[in-house]
């Protein structure tokens, strides 16, 4: 079964439990796609609106591109639990013989680069979904602004938690150039995107304190 | 059926839609009962560790507190849920005769409080759950560290998130005495809660840098 059909009861509980999927990436995942599908909400109750008809055509596309992204972060929970596996067999390897010791360290070194992937995925898509709500906040109708403000708070929380799991992996990993490849593709989505996230945060409690 | 017993792929589709709840209110519930399952999940996977047994019992009383934190946050999706409905329904009420417009506005000012009540929880619950993370951020193995940094992203997206949905509300309170308790009920833990959230992230960033 997969971990995105289980129930939210279900999936907070086998997420507290000691299985090792799912983790802190699946749950960025998870939290990135509930912050995109507020965006849509949003954009749900503000497309036929007469007050906003001026804003219609672009609303109308931001809804189907974070309709997009909420069905990659969604899958991306069961990608993040495939792709970490073969890391937490990897951990369980013997090393007793010099032969078992680099065949370990091989096997590590090429699992850890899997479990980056998805995490990497769900900075982008994070990412994304940030610059979307940036791009609503001033198009939606006023009854629905706060759910602007907790749809960039929940995707401000699934970019970091996801470079969480970016940095948890790279640590240990020995080819530099992958590492600094990855740093690269990530660090400064993760700035910007705190920080558009923020700043539309800010927009939203000006809106809400007028 | 209850939300929280909706599939994480169905809880975002109708979180998405028009559909008058989930909304927020529930959307920071589920996010916050995410964050207190990674505390438990690190609790979990620090208990039984040779090299922690020196807070074994510690940690097991926050996996314990964390485990009812979680229980409650779920609950609260619906108990949102169902504290919103009356809100919804008092904005279609007629207001074409001035005994109407009375009775709209009681209706209403009655509804708002409703609607508040649960963001109000979720602040607190929140707030809890995070002071856990700054209890155990110290304690716990040091491969789930990560975890704990995803953890309290995750309930500070959900207490900021809970203080919009306060917010939205008592903007359209009359009753002073109510809104200026709601106030001094949830500004505080909210700036306590982010300020220990962030310490207790920067932690975690810090001895993943080591």
């Amino acid at each position: 079964m997969k971990l995105a059909d289980k129930t939210c009861v279900d999936f907070a509980e086998v997420l507290a439990s000691k299985e090792p999927v799912p983790g802190g990436g699946g749950a960025a995942a998870l939290v990135g796609a509930i912050g995109t599908a507020l965006g849509s909400m949003v954009c749900n109750l503000t497309i036929g609106k007469k007050k906003y008809a001026q804003y219609e055509e672009e609303v109308k596309g931001i809804l189907e591109e974070a309709g997009e992204i909420q069905k990659e972060l969604l899958k991306m929970i069961d990608d993040d639990a495939e792709n970490f596996l073969p890391l937490s067999k990897a951990y369980g390897m013997k090393k007793d013989t010099e032969e078992e010791r680099k065949l370990k360290e091989e096997t590590l070194e090429k699992a850890l680069k899997q479990a980056c992937e998805v995490p990497v995925s769900i900075v982008k898509k994070s990412y994304e979904a940030i610059k979307l709500h940036e791009n609503l906040v001033n198009k939606c109708s006023k009854l629905a602004i706060s759910d602007v403000g907790v749809g960039v708070q929940c995707l401000r929380a699934a970019i970091i938690s996801a470079q969480l799991n970016v940095i948890i992996n790279i640590n240990s990993i020995k080819d530099e150039n992958y590492v600094s490849r990855v740093k690269e593709e990530t660090e400064k989505l993760v700035k910007d995107g705190t920080e558009i996230a923020d700043k539309v945060y800010e927009e939203v409690v000006k809106a809400l304190s007028k």
